[in-house]
């Protein structure tokens, strides 16, 4: 099997061509001094190289391996800490943190890409810097100064790791309900006690430190406030202290992610710091949750990239069958690429994943423009990066299973072998669709809060925003573009048919959610393909040129036609869903 | 967690009020001196308590244990020989099998429904005797009477078992290409020679012998021939002798299954006998392929019912979250049940497990008419059984897959973690879409052999059968009769425009197949669900008369229309599936 390899001249074509950055970098100061597009083209070429030789060698032998937890130590397997160390000293933990801080400053734009190549070569690993960079990110932006000084600088260098710190056994989706509490200190610190699951990274032995942020309740409140608490206290000159009462119960057995530590983490007047106002937690984790949430949908995306790679690999090497219009090279077996069902699976694969990727970049460079940017096209970004952050999450992890158990299939028999390894691509992505908000819950913020709470008014502009775009192309089917526009007229209008009952059928948010968020992620995608086409047929390379043209075909062809079903969905509303009584379950 | 509870009132409805067991059974003599209904529910309900009380408590320990290959030994988890003794015991491997040389001769119609309960309980336990059950059906078609006399009892009773022996690691999916040879012995025996891999049963300590039908090719020739090798030799008086010369290289490190030894074995000139003639290898062991064919579907359709089971269960334990309209008992927090999402993935995996098991009833039934019917409705039966069986291994294993996933997003993270069990079913049944062919093949003998393959004589005289049927039903919607029927119409067209194409188009039927047969499926289940509904609305049980009618209306508003979108799929047909390169992927 050939190791991972980035598809780098896709990534720099999104880049340049489909979402033009060194325009968008050029209309944003703090940007355009950090990076432009020859230095970007530089850190992606660098980022494969370690994605392929660095992270890669540690993924299968990490899934066999997994997590130990012996002595009350967290042990990662072998090579984990050896290359994460390597992985910190490049600067890519940090590497869309703040600057005064010592993070990078690279725009999002850029860091989706870095991360999809991380998670491509290796699902466990990537999520220990992901997860700590996503705390950084909460910090800086709800933390005191004091705090910012005294942990970010250390978290964006790769010292010290970070944590999310939600889930209670009583309380997941739903976290109303944590009983993790807060006691006040007199010297403005709080102790900290309860328990908390699922906490991934929760403990290691990858850094010195682990800095949780932890939601719990203060004295006497229903209110859920958010605290620092590190595992190892730091005193004023930064310097590792004492424990802080931060032990782990226990790691969890899971289907995947083998070498990501999945920690019950218990805490025993823990000391831990306030960030933001007390009984805001939810609002501050909400920082760490959005990124993390794009995060987890680049995991799916990875996997979807490194699913293809290794099954069209196998496709064009595994040799069973002739093709059915006899053997174009007069052999008595072909490669099985030649048989038209596999090319099926790979074509379905190969456009979900492009598009996809396209999904991430206009996110990410929405999330820059959101936070870098000002006046009307900051506040537009930031109503887009409400709309497309669910949508990333979900529509990108669903299909990142999708493309998972597609390719094993593509290998057969030899598919459902650890050694093969592509079922591992299945066991470790399959967590993408459910953490971070299980994508239900994705898809009912999406089409309650991002879509029918604002009354359709983001949706329509993003809509609109698309369609004219689709009109202005020249180098693409007009066919095509009418099949793009008239879904999504018929998206809107689908939309408007919730709102306008939402308020006589309380269940139909809920019930019609999915569909909805996968109609919307269906015809995207057949916008993204046009795109692409068209800014393809400029193209010095006919070859790229003409690939992206027939994959565009095939799109619009064979994967838009599945937002006509999803669309009929919503429309069939939720009496069907609702009406049978409980106990006839 | 409940443990696993078989759906007998569902079951016990199939039989007697959609498919008319009783009828069936009366007009096939060798089957109504056998079994009537009674006797049918009584044995249900056996297997009903052998399956929850004897099989499944070893399921989640069989897991995590798995099989070990030591000292050239495959050693099944604990318990398992001792389950298998009370199994066989009990007479359920040879509960199809021929009354003449000791099996109980029991309809398939009521065997599908004994497998599906064996399966919910433990997919890897029942791999064992239903490879075992099968294999004494193809002797049993083709062998021998020595072979007969010889072999069958003891593998009706369960004191050895049967193994398939077929790939090998260049012969996967084209078997024209294996290498294992047999070389004729004066005595009218052959040695057989040569590796195998990924032999499900290939061995283990369950039985003492295990016997093989190993697929090898005579000196000079090409063709293939089927022949019988036991592990261990037996001699005229059927007592076991000295060792065969077949040895377990390896036993394979798999995605799930880990209580199902899954073997590399090796052939050094072991005495084997032909079964069936010379160079008919692949004929006689399609007796076996097709009997394993519609088992593996059953495997899916088991694990869909034990997922809908753990699903439906957590989904009215698990309280999380308030009902969209305000909480239906005045609670703080509901049972996520309430909830759209939820509801919508329970149904969703319900709708398509009651249709599926009617799918394997159908089958069933055509099986015991095309085997000891007679005339034309034999030759009927027959057509039905070749049209059926590659559907119900491909839509019931597709929709197995789909079940567990949609359980385990039901339970969120608890549903990652291994000792929740759901997600073993996800790894346990994924092999099912991929062996005994994968479900591409199936489509491809649906689309290219069993429909286009005869001119869709088959295909047009079932669906008019089906929509002769739905219209003399009067206790359902017309409208849903109406849309069911334009759906079959609508296949029949497609099928005529791939009929039509694949001359000039020699890749249409391959490009095709998956979503013809998807179509199938989607059309059929709405079927199924029409006359279970009929049906339903004559039984005294008013409840249980209810939910049929809400699952049915649930499935032609929500399900039916996937058949669009797969029709739709075939009338795109094959130019964007095979025009891109081979270069380009």
């Amino acid at each position: 099997m050939n190791p991972y390899q980035a598809p780098l001249a896709e990534m720099k074509f999104l880049l340049d061509k489909v979402f033009d950055a060194p325009q968008t970098w050029a209309s944003l100061p703090e940007i355009a001094e950090t990076v432009d597009l020859d230095t970007a083209i530089a850190i992606m070429d660098e980022a494969d190289k370690i994605s392929r030789e660095l992270i890669h060698p540690i993924n299968r032998s990490g899934d066999e391996q997994g997590v130990v937890h012996q002595d009350a130590k967290v042990i990662t397997p072998d090579g984990f800490k050896e290359v994460y160390n390597q992985y910190a000293e490049g600067g890519w933990v940090g590497f869309c943190g703040d600057p005064e801080f010592g993070g990078m400053g690279m725009p999002k734009m850029l860091g989706v890409l870095v991360d999809e190549m991380a998670y491509s070569a290796c699902n466990s690993f990537t999520l220990y810097g992901s997860l700590t960079a996503g705390a950084a990110l909460c910090i800086n932006a709800h933390g005191s100064e004091e705090l910012k000084e005294k942990y970010l600088p250390m978290m964006y260098c790769g010292e010290w790791a970070g944590a999310m710190d939600m889930t209670e056994p009583q309380a997941g989706s739903d976290l109303r309900n944590i009983r993790t509490k807060a006691t006040p200190n007199d010297d403005g610190s709080y102790n900290i006690s309860g328990s908390k699951i699922f906490i991934t990274g929760g403990d290691h032995d990858l850094t010195e430190n682990v800095i949780h942020l932890v939601l719990a309740k203060l004295p006497d409140s229903n209110g859920i406030s958010l605290f620092l608490v590190p595992k190892i206290k730091v005193d004023d000159q930064g310097n590792l202290g004492e424990s802080n009462g931060v032990t782990v119960g226990s790691i969890e057995h899971k289907m995947g992610l083998k070498a990501s530590a999945t920690c019950v983490m218990n805490y025993d007047d823990a000391q831990g710091y306030l960030i933001g106002s007390p009984n805001r937690g939810l609002v501050c984790m909400f920082t760490m949750m959005n990124y993390e949430r794009l995060a987890i949908g680049i995991q799916g995306l990875g996997t979807s990239q490194a699913a293809y790679q290794m099954a069209a690999d196998y496709a064009k090497e595994r040799v069973q069958g002739v093709a059915a219009g006899g053997s174009p090279t007069g052999a008595t077996s072909d490669p099985i690429l030649v048989h038209g069902d596999v090319r099926r699976m790979l074509l379905n694969i190969r456009v979900l994943t492009e598009a996809g990727r396209a999904l991430s970049v206009l996110t990410g460079q929405q999330l820059d423009i959101a936070k870098f940017g000002e006046g009307d096209a900051q506040a537009k970004a930031s109503r887009y990066v409400g709309l497309l952050t669910p949508v990333s999450k979900a529509f990108l992890s669903d299909r990142g299973l999708d493309a998972a158990i597609t390719a094993q299939q593509v290998f057969g028999g030899h598919g459902y072998i650890r050694e093969t390894g592509i079922e591992q691509l299945v066991r470790d992505t399959r967590i993408a669709q459910i953490y971070e908000g299980t994508n239900g819950i994705q898809a009912i913020d999406f089409l309650g809060r991002k879509v029918t709470g604002d009354n359709l008014v983001a949706l329509t502009e993003f809509v609109t925003e698309c369609t004219d775009k689709l009109t202005s192309l020249t180098q693409v089917d007009e066919s095509h573009k009418a099949k793009v526009i008239v879904l999504f007229d018929e998206l809107l209008a689908a939309a408007k048919m919730v709102n306008d009952n939402k308020s006589t059928q309380p269940a139909i948010v809920n019930a019609s959610a999915v569909d909805f968020l996968d109609a919307f992620g269906h015809i995207l995608y057949g916008y993204f393909w046009l795109l692409m086409s068209d800014a393809a047929s400029n193209e010095p390379d006919a070859e790229f040129a003409s690939q992206k043209r027939y994959l565009s075909d095939f799109y619009i062809a064979k994967m838009l036609p599945k937002a006509k079903y999803h669309l009929a969905q919503v429309r069939e509303g939720d009496s069907t869903v609702m009406s049978m009584p409980e106990n006839l379950f």
